[in-house]
């Protein structure tokens, strides 16, 4: 029997973890797949560049697009990131009749309808097991072994950086700033970590665990969202004082008729609800399915190991045929389907951490309480401590509240005349509670 | 094209969901797997009893094996439970060429090797996702999600009875009559619950997840293992001041050379752990493998609801014709494997709980350091409280103790030695620690 040949795009930290395991285990993966895979070329950068890898010189190429579209390549293994020239030689290896593996969520999140045409047209596979959660098998728990439910929530820790500097924040009582460079210098976090922090890489992922669990194409751009990034660890303090741990949370909820909501935003989590206990780089996806129940899988979210591990399952599963049987039955991004109906704010309720800079005098709370009441918001508990002898006699001090359940446009409303106040300085905390 | 005709074997509270789910979402079914999908029979025990279900009494059969073998049923779903009659009538379909999906953890177990020497022959699927922790998809993640990585290491809570009397007894400091009086009145519990709390369920589920992700071979005989049913409440409440809680824990181990380690047994894991949150009727699996690192999955391990999802999955994965490529690159169960080497007590080190009765009086607690540390046990920490003035003067007193890390077959030694000693009344308690 022929071998399978591998065109590999990116030979970074992810690409030389798989080009490795593809080299070393050629025997365990050749009795999973009952065929020899061998790495037939490899686009990268700088083919001169020293690699403790063994490979000719003449598998090296610097045109991913030429790889991916090169006869004697059978499957394409996408790990260069980004969109282009990404999406260009994906679409070049699926005209060119190739089965695709890729752990680009910023490409699916984007140009998934454009990839899963392509690949339809084509009639090959695309798996993307890499793309959210590194390792966690998130993608084929939704796609497959969850097939039969019909899921009404999903929550998730998708970001590891994100999660990484939260955790450091709570564990050590750090800035933000002394969080993300201690990330940094750990390797944990990019030298430009913007779009980890500002929730555009959770939001990429939530689109692609939209599409699978409740079958709506949406794209980036549709999801509201919120990084770390303007956090002050003095709200992680309030909200530990308060029994709740500060998450980067993806959410997604279906309303029914009102629609979907879907959001990236810092939350406060219940301490000892599970993914309250997730730390460090690790992800978590939580979900609840009819009939199902609440399921939770957890793992290290990226990195070049687990992000490897995903994508061997699925070479294993492309090449066994197993994936395209998979995208016949999910029909992923399908071509022509309406963009889903989300819930508007009035619809979304949920209780909230609010907290107020305000002037040390007698009042302020009932003026704050008496705007929240006309606004529909009842307040569950409040924290104003003594500022002590220490400060400043006309310095602001906080005021924090959690607030029962409030729709959140009437907190909006609320929050404006708040801020309008004279005693108030702006701008407000406000931080949702995920119960 | 034909509709896919199920023959339904069993309608308890899982073949009755998985029936009503059939009914119910035909058209999401259809969708997913490209074709229509009928209840065509049903084997019952009794067909004239009364059920919420619109069956048709023509559809009812009384003989399991007469189902599995009919020529109009393509694919057979076995949810009776037990060895017989399921195991005559899986073989039965599978001779007659037809897929099966069983949720039947003790049949895998027991006759594993048989039914897929049956399935290999007749080129047919055995899917069996809801053999082992209801509704959570561990069976694809290890097969598939999993499929590129080297397992070293398995930890799971496979039997929700147990977690439930045990979070309980934790809890609430019940012992565990009173805690298994509980579940059984709330459904948590069987009246006869003696394959739950022995052990035997949990050795059941851990041979199936020894096979997928060691590729072990080993039937329930070969795993040692321990209940709950002799656990002491006091043990339960001197772990939680060492800081664990007591959790009935099924363990694989590759030691390599040495062999695999597996067992089953109550084992005090360190609290706010991943395994140690996991309360009540949950489920949840540890695995670690290379390149992934620490996977954790959880959810509800059993119930109509749970197990009838995965078993939906399972139908459709077997529908699609995935299943019969999976069961192709797994080679689950093969004929003529040797029997795996399993390590010794000699090789396997762990830190043990220990209590004693012991007398109360002078030199006691030296006498058993001195038994230890003559068999090579080291003592990490004593708890021994003041008895105080209401205990009769000459009533024995606990006297508990962490050790190092010791070997099984050095303990074993020691404790034999110990409770061979006058001043301790026999038999002594020990549980190992899963660090």
């Amino acid at each position: 029997m022929q071998p399978v040949a591998i065109g590999l795009l990116g030979l970074g930290t992810v690409g030389a973890e798989v080009a490795r395991l593809v080299m070393d285990r050629e025997g365990a993966f050749a009795r999973r797949v009952g065929r020899w895979v061998v790495l037939r070329k490899v686009a990268v950068r700088d083919p001169h560049k020293g690699r403790s890898l063994d490979l000719p010189i003449d598998r090296l190429s610097t045109d991913p697009v030429e790889v991916a579209g090169a006869p004697e390549v059978d499957v394409v293994v996408e790990l260069m990131g980004g969109i282009e020239p990404a999406r260009t030689a994906v679409l070049a290896a699926l005209r060119a009749g190739k089965d695709v593996v890729t752990a680009n969520k910023a490409l699916l999140a984007e140009h998934g309808a454009e990839i899963f045409d392509a690949a339809r047209r084509s009639g090959r596979a695309v798996a993307f097991e890499g793309a959210v959660g590194g390792g966690i098998p998130i993608i084929q728990s939704l796609g497959v072994g969850l097939a039969g439910n019909r899921f009404r929530f999903l929550a998730a820790i998708l970001n590891g950086t994100c999660n990484f500097i939260l955790s450091n924040m709570t564990r050590s009582g750090l800035s933000y700033d002394e969080a993300l460079r201690q990330a940094q210098s750990l390797g944990y976090a990019e030298a430009d970590p913007a779009l980890d922090v500002d929730g555009t890489d959770t939001a990429h992922k939530l689109a692609i665990l939209v599409q699978l669990a409740f079958g709506a194409s949406v794209t980036t751009a549709l999801i509201p969202r919120q990084g770390i990034d303007t956090l002050q660890s003095a709200d992680i303090q309030y909200a530990a004082e308060l029994g709740y741990t500060v998450k980067l949370l993806a959410v997604a909820r279906d309303h029914g008729e009102a629609g979907l909501e879907l959001r990236v935003a810092p939350r406060l989590v219940r301490r000892g609800s599970p993914l309250a206990e997730v730390t460090g780089p690790d992800n978590a996806i939580r979900t609840v399915g009819e009939p199902v129940g609440a399921t939770l899988i957890s793992g290290q979210g990226a990195g070049a190991g687990p992000t490897a591990s995903a994508v061997i399952g699925d070479l294993i599963d492309v090449i066994v045929g197993r994936a395209a049987l998979t995208a016949r039955s999910l029909d992923l991004w399908p071509g022509g389907a309406p963009e889903p109906r989300l819930c508007s704010p009035r619809d979304v309720r949920r209780r909230s951490y609010l907290r107020f800079s305000i002037a040390d005098r007698p009042g302020v709370l009932g003026s704050i309480a008496q705007v929240l009441g006309r606004h529909g918001v009842s307040i569950a508990s409040v924290i104003q401590h003594d500022p002590g002898e220490d400060d400043q006699p006309d310095a602001p001090v906080p005021l924090v509240m959690m607030t029962h359940l409030a729709s959140e446009a009437d907190l909006d409303a609320a929050m404006e005349a708040i801020d309008r106040l004279l005693v108030v300085s702006p701008p407000s905390v406000r931080l949702g509670v995920e119960d």
